[in-house]
């Protein structure tokens, strides 16, 4: 079994990570109005009427800054002229394992205060300063007018400088990325084996010694029809009759950064479907070489369908002209879902749909579902997943539709039972060049 | 590998389940002056500023009545004269898998209404009927006057009832059982196979065919000195030099009913730490079979500190009387948890702390901690769990303290690395005999 440590990338980024986003948001504040910056780790609940409590996470910007995505009631507080301040809550508590003390390598660029239990924060709030407070207002009730709660003009701002990821970023989004690559390797091989979705599921945390409380998201495990469900969220315990096909859309975290990764693999090499997955390798890793810094997303995606539909067409599976599919919003029934996201410590990660200057940039009618309709720059780090799923409710949209005589029902009756494909790599944005695939890369130096 | 279904009970006893629960809970509104009972199953909300939902579990009330803990955005209407009324939200989505759809063996004592989509429920709460309804405040933010929420003089009366446990809930915890010991005789043979703690986790969620997201709690998988941490919430990739000791605090799901079992290993059978845990197991089956009704279990609580008494002075570790020991409140810094708990649909299930005339019973100040201070009643469902640990923070409050010089700190160090023992067995109270041990009667079953 490999060990967590196995995955950690060198910390010698860390601090000029730290000293970056000072100066940036020392910047944003001013601009926004404020001289003070507190963001709260967040608060864990317990259930409705219940004391059980989900595992915690702590929220996005706090997790930005600091490796500590497990702590609960710990506050930030950023200022101009001087090294951020950590209150970090380490309750005197013989009920619950100790958080790991403070490491120097990252505990260096912080002055740290520790606290022995959930706080008020009364003693911080308490001030003159113009205070902008990045918190769940449930964890705030009577926060009143000693900060600003959440304020947009400022968010957005901070949100926009969460998009370019730093040095010491991109070596956890590495670390994650071989983290999560070894669960695949895994994965693939219990596929392989014939064993059932929750099998798979256990083999892929044991290779990526990853505790399923700390997956950056629900993995994704589908056999056979499952994998024609977007985000399928179950994991049968028993294995089917028949292994036709296995997609697995599963993660890692390294520092609280996700990897974010797709495989679909089919068990028999003959056929239809194994052609279908070869040929959507093949756009997805074309449309990976074009993720260059001025490229438009949104383009991209419009790229990716149209490649859906080339491949609808080759295959005979629908006969119609490319533009034709796309004007018609065929391939939509196909590929229902976006092209990719943003990715850092959030899988779904901010600022995607808002341009720099703070304007709103909504998808496009016809593509709902994107959640990227930025020009890319470099240094954005993005997922690239074009999808071809044979869906049974969107495929009967198109049987009692207008086009229903131009598609080959028998072929794709017949690919139902085989789900879907999805291929998803982690990606960042280079200028001059091809972007560096976190993913290919990982799976190459594990091979 | 198990499937769940190898644990699921027959089903022969819901309808009068719900028969009786119908009845009750007519009376209990009559009691508390509604005409009608509306009880929501929860939402899913995102994570703050994310997109991403942690793992969706419906409200107690809602599944102590249904086998779905797994169904959000779902209402049951209770009134008098007529069958349940359950308007099932099955959303038209092709993103998800679809829940399993109605099976008639619990369908068949309800009226369904079928919704496609998360509801505001006006078509139900708008009416000019009495009703109370349960659910979270955050889910009804616009409830206004329709309705009343949580009302306190009925919920306790709801509560009261849930702490006798019906024929068909009685056969779930015993599926729960099976399940939960399923995956504690694979966790010891991997415990016995030197495993790191998440390996050890991993082999459990295996053999009880459990998705971690179901689990009803967060199962304490602890080795050596981790065992002496109570609610130990990590587990470890990476497996310690030498396995000493293995604490396992881990339960099962049926059809939303929950076991909660604990076992404490060691590996050499020589020495302290084994003559402690097999004086432990002792301890822990006398007091199960006092668990009778009419048996206070504060003082059975109060039994569980004196047996502890005993073995700390049988074993010569601490040199006072039995009598001392406890006035002086030295065996809560050996043993500071609760005794137990009432067990159901959530862990630590409801009404442990309250009167059935619907008083108070705060737990004596010396024993914070303890959940249930009630008499018992035949068809409690209890957990039984003594323990005893070696922590050093609170050993060191002892070392500081006036009585330093009556414990044997030689003995007590060298016993600080295997941590603790705790041993939990869920049991069900019953008139004029034995109670029912669920968990001694599975692993029975099992072996």
């Amino acid at each position: 079994m490999s060990s967590r440590s196995d995955f950690l990338p060198p910390v010698r980024h860390y601090a000029a990570h730290v000293e970056t986003l000072t100066r940036n948001t020392v910047e944003r504040l001013a601009q926004a109005g404020y001289d003070r910056l507190l963001i709260h780790s967040g608060r864990s609940h317990a259930r409705f009427q219940d004391d059980y409590h989900a595992p915690f996470r702590a929220h996005g910007h706090f997790v930005h800054w600091l490796p500590l995505p497990s702590h609960a009631d710990c506050l930030l507080e950023v200022r101009p002229g001087r090294k951020p301040t950590l209150w970090l809550n380490e309750p005197d508590d013989f009920w619950h394992a100790a958080a790991t003390p403070p490491e120097d390598w990252w505990a260096d660029a912080y002055a740290i205060e520790t606290v022995r239990s959930a706080d008020d924060w009364a003693h911080v709030l308490d001030g003159d300063r113009a205070t902008a407070l990045i918190a769940d207002p449930v964890d705030f009730p009577d926060l009143g007018a000693r900060a600003d709660l959440n304020p947009a003009d400022l968010l957005w701002r901070l949100d926009e400088d969460r998009t370019v990821k730093s040095d010491w970023q991109l070596d956890c989004l590495r670390g994650a990325s071989r983290r999560a690559v070894a669960g695949h390797l895994a994965a693939g091989e219990a596929f392989d084996g014939g064993g059932s979705e929750l099998e798979i599921h256990l083999a892929y945390l044991q290779a990526a010694a990853h505790d399923p409380n700390d997956l950056p998201y629900n993995s994704i495990v589908a056999l056979n029809e499952h994998a024609a469900v977007l985000h399928y969220q179950l994991r049968d315990a028993v294995a089917p009759e028949t292994h036709r096909t296995f997609l697995i859309d599963a993660g890692a975290e390294c520092h609280g950064l996700a990897a974010d990764i797709t495989r679909t693999r089919v068990r028999s090499r003959e056929g239809l479907f194994a052609d279908l997955l070869d040929a959507m390798e093949s756009l997805q890793l074309q449309l990976v070489e074009r993720m260059q810094p001025g490229m438009d997303y949104v383009a991209m995606h419009q790229e990716a369908h149209r490649g859906v539909a080339r491949i609808l067409h080759d295959a005979g599976l629908v006969k119609m002209p490319v533009d034709a599919m796309i004007e018609d919003r065929i391939t939509s029934r196909f590929y229902p879902h976006g092209l990719g996201h943003h990715l850092g410590v959030q899988v779904h990660d901010v600022g995607g749909r808002v341009a720099p200057d703070g304007s709103p940039l909504p998808p496009p009618d016809a593509h709902p579902f994107l959640r990227l309709t930025r020009t890319l720059e470099e240094g954005n780090v993005i997922t690239v997943e074009p999808g071809l799923y044979f869906i049974p409710s969107l495929l009967q949209d198109l049987r009692e539709g207008g086009f229903a005589d131009r598609f080959d029902w028998k072929a794709i009756d017949a690919l139902i039972p085989f789900g879907g494909i999805r291929i998803e790599d982690d990606v960042v944005v280079r200028r001059g060049g091809a972007p560096e695939n976190l993913t290919r890369d990982a799976f190459a130096a594990a091979e």
